[in-house]
């Protein structure tokens, strides 16, 4: 397999695997080939290319070669039961999925003032406009569904019942490496009155990523060091779709990793 | 004394004193009148009027007669050391100051996504401007200054450094009961890039503050039959200048007020 | 015709006629029904339903009794060179198309500003969102696409160039009647210095309609009595794609009515 | 006299001058030294340095120097009629005050949209944030009134009655050269019914004046070349607080211009 020999060529007991390439289209579920290790590597003897996808292949390298997999994208990666198993197997951390950079980590962090308040949230419209790649790649419609699936979710595991949303993803290509998402949010208050929320993210993705990638790979390695294995749930903090676990609030997630953190480093 | 007779004459055990009038220009800090509460008595006796404000007239007596007392407004009402000290002995309990209504329940929100992903805030305006009564006492800059000091010292406590901040607070007619709140964040991210974020709150006081007076009420009252006295920390959720904490993060507010409600609620 | 029975039956020599229904899809231009005025009498003798669209068949029994017609849609109406002879013929005065209420009417204002000052579009979206009716037809690509087409179309009139655009029209229930529109602007000045402009229109769409539907048939009414029959371009103030013209901007089409008005008022 | 030294140093018959210096606090009119050019001269003898400014003795020597002068800041520069005098006795042509740049840029694009539309502003908010030396200079309050002044008459001037307002300039540093105005606009239409627009304009101050200042200063020397002297009122297009005229309506000033110029141009 070409991507074991790439990765033995530089890897050691240092090394993390993280997945920030562009947004893949979402692959189907498969009983077969996708359920348990067993499955997924006849898959790869097969050849069965419809079933996998680049992220697949690199999460299952990462976890075989015993380096942790963090995945920075809403790509499948290691989210797959089969990879998951391997994960424990080999006794190894992974993580993800999908970096919370912009506009979901402001709503993930704004949404429970509303829960707390007993405002609810009548409708949440999300508007994103990006000049680079990563916006090019998600105005195909195929790769933004992932994207907007990843968005959506949000909303509903941080206040319990579904908002209206409305989430467009768009190309922008004057903005270069500029993002900027408008939201807006309507909500009802006392007596049944409406009220009204706006914001605007004018910021630059890859700035917002770049610490969080350097995070991730760091708790990954510690994770490995004190021996946890398996999906850290921990680190939902840096996620959309955090693995196992429901918890979207931002908040709660800084409070679940600092503690999480500072249990493991005691030990 | 006449405030005395009013409460008497309807006050029951279930009664909750709060304060909702509008914001009183700041007083001095009077060591000999405001430190205890023989001082503040021989003030009353003394009948010093430029040393006392209504507020913490209301506040004496509402303590005195047993009865748990609010302060939504930033007035001075039972925060002074002459006042918690009679809450003390009465065994009444009180809590303020300063509702948390629209913007800095915002603020205090959303400064917190800031620290955590270690995003430099730079600089943060407020511009608020007003349609009711209350915009028109602020647009005097006695009683607005109380208003902005309750609204600045905010950021500082929940960043840990201190942002430049604007603060502005104007009446404008033609909104009547609306409010509208324009913030503007200039914060510094991952090799010193700057970014800005904008939000718009177009909201309407009362409808937002209405129910936290009402939940104000049922929390003193429920405090009082558990048997607290003094200063109500944990209600810090509701305030914008709470008494006695240092605590401003709205989430971690929520946490403190859920699990003291929680441990109360046992006994 | 059933039509024409029904506009007999209480039209009178003051009587303006004024579609307002919701957006029809756009049919195909056909040239042999559509191009002159008898192709168009043998569409209808020959009962062909799928090259005719209620909005033309309106026209068509107001311009044949005489009625002026104004269309406040973006659907065919009065638009097709049928029907305009028709006018011609009959005598009577007509205009169109799409009443130009919000974002649409912001636009026209503010691109020239950046003509005027030489500062080059590089780029503008614009994301609509409705409660109503119209965002609920409007939410249906087909009947959106003729909507932003006659949108799209208005700034490059406005510019001489094609910036790059975005427009999105969403439904979003809780609105009710309300409408809120935002649009992002990225522009370029001196030294090839990007800069931004954001704006958002809270209002109600009925609200700004109204007055501008009574203002049509008013102009209709009078263009009627001083003799003005076929297209009235010069009201092209109200309209989104004003026929017979390409002047978009707002500016100079207020000018272009009130001196078309007051030379008209003289005779 | 020094300045005159110093200009006459470089000055030819291509040289304008044009003041881009900071704002000065305003000075009381004085009728006795600002009335006429006898006066002027007296105070300018008798050295009475109270009631000269920087601005009026530039303005003053570039005009006795026959070489035209414009005045992109609020300071008084050559809007006294002793100054006015000298340069219809020298033949100079001049104008002035305060370059139209950003926020007020857009405010006299946007109102008449209003106006034209008769949707009533019920008032009118700008806050302005500027992180370069001239928002230092600024929040300094003396000098603020003479911009503030100069910014709010415009309102008025454009829509003919005054709405309410409030004009704010601040002050902040880590914006640097970038400038953030944000503004808000209650309207009412049919039926009374409120309506609300915001915008935020995100530029830069530098950038957007450079290029006006080099069109004033060729604007001025073809002014010059065709033998236009005074005030010249066309220029209005170019400033806040345009002198001799109350055309403010940036389309209207645009569209005298043009006319202006072309008609010139034959000459």
């Amino acid at each position: 397999d070409r991507i074991e020999r790439d990765l033995r060529s530089f890897a050691d007991d240092e090394t993390v695997v993280i997945n920030v390439a562009s947004t893949e289209p979402l692959p189907n579920f498969n009983e077969r080939y996708h359920a348990d290790i067993e499955g997924f590597e006849e898959m790869i003897d097969r050849d069965e290319r419809k079933f996998a996808t680049a992220s697949m292949l690199y999460a299952y390298v990462a976890l075989r070669l015993g380096l942790p997999y963090g995945n920075f994208t809403p790509s499948v990666g290691s989210s797959l039961p089969a990879l998951k198993q391997l994960a424990i197997e080999k006794g190894v951390p992974h993580a993800g999925n999908d970096g919370k950079t912009g506009e979901t980590l402001v709503k993930t962090t704004l949404a429970p003032m509303f829960a707390y308040r007993n405002l609810k949230i009548l409708g949440w419209m999300s508007y994103n406009i990006l000049g680079d790649y990563d916006g090019k790649v998600l105005s195909h419609s195929e790769n933004k569904e992932s994207k907007v699936i990843s968005k959506d979710k949000v909303l509903e595991g941080v206040m319990g019942y579904s908002p209206y949303t409305i989430t467009e993803i768009n190309f922008f290509p004057s903005l270069v490496d500029n993002k900027t998402a408008f939201d807006f949010i309507h909500f009802k208050g006392f007596l049944g009155t409406t009220m009204k929320f706006y914001f605007i993210w004018d910021g630059i993705d890859a700035i917002v990523a770049a610490p969080l990638i350097l995070d991730i790979a760091r708790f990954l390695l510690f994770a490995k060091k004190r021996g946890v294995s398996g999906v850290v749930r921990e680190m939902a903090f840096f996620f959309k779709s955090p693995m196992e676990t429901d918890i979207l609030n931002t908040h709660e997630q800084y409070v679940m990793l600092r503690d999480w953190f500072e249990r493991l480093a005691e030990v």
